[in-house]
């Protein structure tokens, strides 16, 4: 009888799960569900309701839906029977937020509530909640809140300014609320019926720590009088590290899946942190760059050190027993595909259907034979503003355009800008002394050689590449079997446990001493402009300020 | 019996014969021959003779072909008899040289220097002579030369520099060379068998001044003992000023061309220059934009005043009795040329093929009911380095930019950028007590509604618009009519042929109040970025350094 975990990866658009074989980490089934209400955006679901600007919400029933989709689909593609099925791990996007009842039935399923926009999901890309952000960010200062030293800057995509959103809005929503949670949290509820919270959640995204909890009382009711027992009222229930057992499988859910009744489930945890054990990393001083659309630059330490750019160190968030540290870029994929999309002529798309390639290769095509420095291009990699500073006034620049000037030679820069914005923030880690002793890639940006060749030859470091091409799901499978534990036919270590199912391709990136010093010049340059636009010169923030009117 | 004048325009490509009515100056034909060498960068004609990198040659016979096609052209086409015509002016592109026996026969005719490439035509954008430029810039400052005050700096595309480097590659040239003068004193001499040379031509290129002649001996022994003598061995010969009479056509020209032997010959003019009376503007303190590929900022004065940016300040160089000073933007039309050929997607050029407009009208539509700042951009008009601080180092910039960025607003922004670069000639003068009482356009941009009343927006003044399509060339036909005289059918007074001959449309852009307003304070951005740039971060020049590897 085999022994195999389940990964469910919970994303934007859609859920995946992965079927692995506990004693290798093979993926034997993959299956996608892609969510029937997707990013509710304009209108709530067969409804006129209009939402407010920069809205994002997901109906749950997507999520209970992709469960009873992907579960069966990769038993039935593996063959696998239930009872060789150890252990589930869950991953999700974070922190996306919904109001429940007490037993967990979501409020925007409660009849009367289910015309008001705040009974929803909200999703961690809604950004109406930025007013509230801010005004808990110049709360937290005039307090000068102790928690914040393990935080640059509360994000509007974090728990407390959207649950303040939701009472500012709706106090007859927040009142209903008996639980706000994760839906990652959430999803594991439905599976197991038991309530727990993942520490990695609330630590990146609620200012929880082991020691100190949730901000105070004090705190919360000078944010909002109403607010003052949030903690108690609506979040409180354990908070364990990921990997944890949150429990077994319910008997409903055994039969909506297929699954058998009891087994395991751990603790969920973020999509991009769950790409640190997918990428096999579970110690300290290894970075992992979850490269996607943004990227998120993950590392460990052993000690709780604070370190410029990182938006959260959180203790148990990544791995249990270490301080997780979260950094990243808002932008990096997304900057590859704008220029894709906006600025690549009617000849380079021909050409590329000629030779039956995609833009994005036809460019890399074009510009991997250059020099670093040839194309004498320099840009800021600020298109979704930067994280870095937490600040999402900045905005995109290059310079260096000559009447020769090819679109290939600016793609090739928009790459190395991204590659400069990664090397501050692996140098921000040193200057603290946490140093990045060996770096890690996952995500779909490593399909791109050029992209990551650039990367090895900026930083000056060899990068291994996640063996995975779902370093995420992976992860979470990793964290199942962990909560199945070793009497189950899972592990106890999660040394053991990613040592065995997960890896690296025995292809790294190794950098070129020459490329490597022309790019440390370079990098000069880029730190130059760096400082000078984001402390100096305000330029971006003003012309942001314009263009809003 | 009518009076009409000819004005002949010798552009980079081809030449051009517009015949125009001496009373009115109603274009009555116009007629372009195509030089059949073009422009010569890789080898000679009909030989396998390798040029110098940046080398821009030209064939003199092509200018003869151009006099010999396109002059009985306009005869034929318009049906006036010889007799008709009194006068004749030229504009050429400047400053383009050629070294000659002393009956003017051009060395690269002459059978033993036929591959010589320093006995060809050197173009005015060949620019293989730079580093005698900076030899001579060099020298200049070392001896503190006065006659510096009236220029920036000394291009590679003036005189001196292009006559050094025949001298530094090809010393026998330099000897056998009886004559060295511009391309336009040439082709005036062989239609009038006489030698006679361009007071604008000179000025502008040669450093030449009516009070104090050219450079020194000593300066030039200095630069180099072979050249002591360059003026009186190779230069000298009468200057005058645009429009007097040069002398008569000859009588084997009147063969070739059809023409009267004896039909007034005007001095020579360079072709931005000729565009000033071609746009009606004979006055101080009127200021005119020859707006093509690049924009000369033309304006005349009353006394000798030194303005920054200002490339050349020259008495008698625009209309006889001011002083003609000429500014520029080193490229305009070619940046948006650049973005049009390299920077729009392939949907853009299909939706403007769809509704049957051009790239530019496509994307003027898309952002024309733009607001000023809207888009949150700001450009850099250095494509081609900076003209008005005289410095090809410089390159271009664009900020601002987020995921949601379009090409619209990106091709507006760049007409900005040029836009500010205007304003702050502008301002220059203004600096020292030149007031832009009037502002005039003309040239191929000018057909650009959106460009046009983004330049009245920027620089908060009304443009008026020349009528003619071909102002260089109306302008060499009215200083044909000066040349010709009033006994002649001409006339003795500029002001009185320009306002006959030259004129405005009626409509003219006029600056918006509200989109001036916001205008200022991107310009106000625009100057930082200039200064930064320029004075304190000079990462561009570095960064071209490192192209050049």
């Amino acid at each position: 009888m085999g022994r195999y975990a389940i990964g469910l990866d919970f994303g934007t658009e859609s859920g995946r799960a992965i079927l692995v074989d506990v004693e290798t980490g093979k993926e034997i089934a993959t299956a996608v569900h892609r969510y029937a209400n997707g990013v509710i955006d304009e209108t709530l679901p067969d409804s006129d309701i209009r939402l407010k600007r920069e809205s994002a919400l997901q109906d749950p029933n997507d999520y209970i839906e992709t469960v009873k989709a992907v579960i069966p689909a990769v038993l039935r593609e593996s063959g696998v029977k239930a009872e060789e099925v150890i252990g589930i791990g869950v991953d999700f996007t974070s922190c996306t937020i919904l109001p429940t009842l007490r037993d967990g039935t979501p409020l925007c399923k409660v009849e009367r509530f289910k015309d008001n926009p705040h009974a929803w999901v909200k999703l961690w890309k809604h950004h109406a909640s930025q007013p509230e952000a801010d005004r808990i960010n110049q709360l937290t200062a005039e307090r000068n809140e102790r928690f914040m030293r393990r935080y640059s800057r509360i994000s509007s995509e974090w728990m407390f300014p959207k649950i303040l959103e939701i009472l500012n809005d709706s106090p007859e929503i927040y009142e209903a609320a008996e639980r706000i949670l994760e839906a990652g949290d959430w999803i594991v509820w439905m599976l197991t019926g038991r309530e727990v919270r993942s520490a990695c959640n609330a630590g990146y995204k609620a200012m929880w720590s082991p020691d100190e909890g949730y901000p105070s009382k004090e705190f919360f009711r000078a944010l909002h009088p109403m607010m003052e027992n949030v903690v108690e009222e609506k979040l409180s229930a354990p908070v364990l590290p990921p990997g944890r057992r949150a429990g077994g499988i319910t008997e409903r859910m055994a039969e909506l899946t297929g699954l058998k009744p009891g087994t395991s489930v751990a603790v969920c945890t973020i999509d991009a942190h769950a790409g640190v054990p997918g990428s096999s990393v579970v110690e300290p001083y290894k970075m992992v760059m979850v490269m996607g659309t943004s990227t998120c630059h993950m590392m460990m330490s052993e000690d709780e050190v604070i370190v410029e750019g990182v938006r959260g160190v959180v203790k148990d968030g990544i791995v249990e027993g270490y301080y997780g540290h979260e950094a990243g870029q808002a932008a990096v994929g997304d900057i590859f595909a704008w220029f894709i999309e906006n600025c690549v002529p009617a000849d380079y798309r021909s050409e590329a259907e000629r030779r039956g390639v995609d833009l994005h290769t036809l460019l890399a095509m074009k510009s991997s034979a250059q020099r670093p420095g040839e194309s004498g291009l320099l840009a800021l990699d600020w298109w979704n503003g930067c994280r870095f500073l937490e600040d999402a006034n900045l905005s995109g620049l290059i310079l260096g355009m000559s009447l020769s000037t090819k679109p290939e030679e600016i793609y090739r820069a928009l790459i190395e800008a991204t590659a400069y914005g990664t090397n501050m923030i692996i140098e921000a880690f040193a200057k603290e002394s946490v140093p990045v002793e060996e770096l890690y890639a996952c995500g779909g940006l490593t399909k791109n050689e050029m992209l990551m060749q650039i990367y090895a030859d900026v930083t000056g470091k060899e990068i291994k590449i996640a063996r995975t091409e779902y370093a995420s799901a992976l992860g979470a499978a990793i964290l199942g079997a962990l909560a199945a534990g070793r009497e189950n036919g899972g592990y106890d270590d999660i040394k053991e446990a990613a040592s065995k199912m997960a890896g690296v391709r025995s292809e790294t990136y190794r950098p070129d001493a020459e490329n490597h010093r022309i790019y440390r010049d370079l990098y000069g340059e880029y730190i130059k402009l760096h400082e000078y636009f984001s402390q100096i010169n305000h330029c971006m923030k003003r012309l942001k300020g314009k263009s809003r009117g």
